[in-house]
């Protein structure tokens, strides 16, 4: 099945792995959500599912939860 | 009002502030709980009301919303 990689900043714990995993599991086509949490850097996260959303509603869902896309994509 | 202060570690973001603040609010005669969040080292948490828990309570509290009191008190 199709994955994508998003970098995302500012996630410490995994309070914030739940909230960014559940803003990104609401997205229309996401079966999975993925975090490799990095407390002190960039935590990439990955989505998986067949039509992934599009890279606007990542960030937004990442936006919603409290988080940013990191500058350069992972 | 008296208060008492606890020094924790572990808590990294506001999530952490929140669940500790859960916590410990729920404790007969706690009327607030105040955090100093310090991501990278040890908070402070500020327990206010009359008839403040015992020591033991709130450590339960605090290992109930996933941290630990660090070994010195504050």
């Amino acid at each position: 099945m199709p994955t994508s990689t998003y970098r995302v900043e500012g996630m410490t714990c995994g309070h914030c792995v739940a909230a960014v995993t559940a803003e990104l599991s609401k997205l229309p086509g996401v079966e999975d959500v993925g975090v490799d949490l990095v407390p002190d850097g960039i935590s990439t996260v990955t989505v998986t599912g067949e039509g992934a959303p599009e890279l606007d509603q990542v960030r937004a869902a990442i936006d919603e939860a409290g988080y940013a896309l990191a500058d350069k994509p992972g």
